[in-house]
């Protein structure tokens, strides 16, 4: 029977495509430490789950399909607090920030259109940007670098008519890169004289350490752009609310608004009850940022310490986002992390990570690297990092330098 | 900027375009008799509510993103219940019977693959459709035969080598047919000698109310048709829980589920809140389904009745999905509509339906047609009735008789 193309040319997901070897390990009463998803273990805010307590309509209705007004009220409160100045009405409650930003792709592209994308980028990237039948087209960066942009001149090369947008995730998943102020402006710069959008996709952005030209800078704080930047946010990471599945597209420009509508209007609404909970989410008091901000510093500093401990390991500090690329001196990062579930542990435990080729749009690229999410409390990380340091050594197909 | 063609081509939901009106007789103090949208009134079962407060962990972390174990499990339950042979392997669960009938439309069409469905048909059908650039093919039916479908033989002339599937509300959402044993028999048998897949989107199976000839046969109760036959469903509409956005796409393919579960790991989970409290809505007992049901068909009953009251209109008596589709004695359904809701009201009050032509892939089709739903109480339904039938009494752009 006959099944599209689009639908076929999907790859699994390369975060969960080893899932089977974990649990096949896990059968074998392994215990794994799970470096592979970024799923914090961080405890959700007690004011999701009071919220939900009050929830008790006659009929659990269908909520408006833009999101309901007291969330969009919460969200807009919280943009102005960190110097963005988004009204509810430019704000549309999507089912968590993969929606938004599947709504960004199929409002922008064509088939054949083409999206700019600093490569290596979030895997799921590749899955919306295909079922639009659109191409992300990589802009090259790479680990010794820290994975910060190339120059203008470099990405402008790429640009063509068909060239709609360039996606960012920033701070990033996968790798880590917290974009500078001067970056931010180059890319806003490069997206108004081209005529581009930019889909901003920053749901990590309370998860970096820096200050100055180190804080923080949304894409959306520059006030000429906001009719250009597309911005998606999230509660998963930011509450620890992954399950919740409620983000946002958020954008100030009417006629995009519009095309968002027509197509929260196709899927009807938002789960009830999660919007009702997501304004608990929003006052949670700031302390409870902070405590966690805290918290992933202290993980950031443990993963980074034992990198750096593992011999042929090229690794920078990662500066948000909870995740990192890094090249491993061996011959392939899944193999390696195959081999890892199958057969090394100590004392039972072993440690998975996700292979970094997923990561990459070319099929021969990103081979011995992994990516790593630092989602883990301190003890768990350290353990981790020293099963991993001996399974390297121990690895039949290590390297002894890593291949330029 | 530039926006896609797609997204350009895509209308705003007939059955919400019109609710500016509606909001705008409301601010002048009109009360509006909501027969436009199938949002029922009835009372969502204290399972969901039961579930929500068991509901505690410590982090609201991703469920697995073909649906939690317990959910695919209870939903298996259900359908041996009704005869129908899925395992919990062979059941994905969504976000709503929408996002199942978005992932059915991709993994089946590439550009310009066709589908085929009786028309007037569900308008997002047409949402989803034109995300994946893929064309409706209207089967057509017509009230004068209750929407029933043609012979066989005019339906496979519609047959093309794009043709992927055949798209069925089952029962229907706009017309109210439920299609009888000998048309889900004739449609699976087009399907099989032309290699064709069958949407089966049943959401509304609880609605129906008649025996024998006229009882619900679902299009998966066939066992050689359950490799062809994707099966949507939903707990939006059964437990009235609109809001809850769970649904589900079920078949014995694993070859077309391991497509779904690229999909399902694209967006990666569906919320788990919603997913423990629709394990509670499996629980509810057999008679809250019976209760609903013959409430539904008191107002069926009251809406048939007032329809055949009215002098013009051209009605059947519906067969399910509380919905029906009617030809009303006017120039123009949705002027009509603009016009009831701005102009006309008996005290204070007035009624509200969805125009006809957002059914209908043409234009010009449906232009006096309106759809109907009954998920108003009995009182409400009777009121509404006559204020329609005074209205069209009273409205300029009156018929004599409907055109042919």
């Amino acid at each position: 029977m006959h099944l599209s193309d689009r639908i076929q040319a999907l790859k699994i997901s390369p975060i969960r495509r080893l899932i089977p070897y974990a649990d096949e390990a896990k059968a074998k009463g392994k215990k794994v430490y799970h470096l592979n998803i970024g799923q914090p273990d961080i405890k959700t805010p007690d004011q999701y789950f009071e919220a939900i307590k009050n929830f008790r309509p006659n009929t659990v209705a269908y909520a408006v399909s833009q999101g309901i007004p007291q969330l969009r009220e919460a969200m807009s409160n919280y943009y102005h607090g960190i110097g963005v100045d988004y009204d509810p009405s430019d704000i549309y409650v999507t089912c968590g920030g993969s929606e938004a930003l599947s709504f960004a792709v199929m409002i922008l592209c064509d088939p054949g259109d083409e999206i700019l994308v600093p490569e290596p980028f979030y895997a799921n990237y590749n899955t919306f940007a295909r079922l639009a039948l659109a191409n992300l087209i990589p802009i090259p960066t790479k680990a010794e670098d820290a994975f910060h942009l190339p120059p203008a001149a470099e990405i402008e090369k790429l640009i063509t008519p068909k060239t709609r947008a360039i996606w960012v995730s920033h701070p990033c998943n996968p790798t880590g890169v917290l974009y500078r102020p001067d970056e931010v402006a180059m890319l806003t710069g490069i997206a108004k004289k081209h005529d581009l959008f930019i889909i901003a996709d920053e749901v990590y952005r309370e998860f970096t350490y820096g200050q100055g030209s180190k804080a923080f800078m949304s894409f959306a704080s520059i006030p000429e752009a906001m009719d250009r930047v597309i911005m998606i946010d999230s509660v998963s990471k930011r509450y620890s609310a992954c399950g919740a599945r409620i983000g946002c597209i958020a954008i100030k420009n009417k006629e995009f608004l519009a095309q968002v509508m027509k197509l929260c209007q196709g899927r009807l609404s938002v789960s009830a009850i999660e919007q009702a909970a997501a304004v608990g989410l929003y006052s949670t008091p700031k302390s409870y940022l902070e405590e966690v901000n805290k918290e992933y510093k202290l993980r950031r500093d443990v993963l980074y310490k034992g990198l750096k401990a593992i011999d042929g390991v090229v690794c920078h500090e990662p500066e948000g986002a909870f995740y990192t690329m890094v090249k491993l001196p061996v011959d392939d990062s899944e193999k390696f992390i195959i081999w890892m579930l199958q057969n090394f542990d100590i004392n039972g435990e072993t440690t998975m990570a996700a292979p970094g080729s997923g990561f990459y749009a070319a099929a021969n690229k990103g081979l011995n690297e992994v990516r790593m999410a630092y989602v883990l409390k301190k003890e768990d990380l350290e353990r981790a990092l020293d099963i991993l340091k001996n399974a390297i050594a121990a690895y039949p197909g290590r390297l002894e330098a890593i291949r330029a």
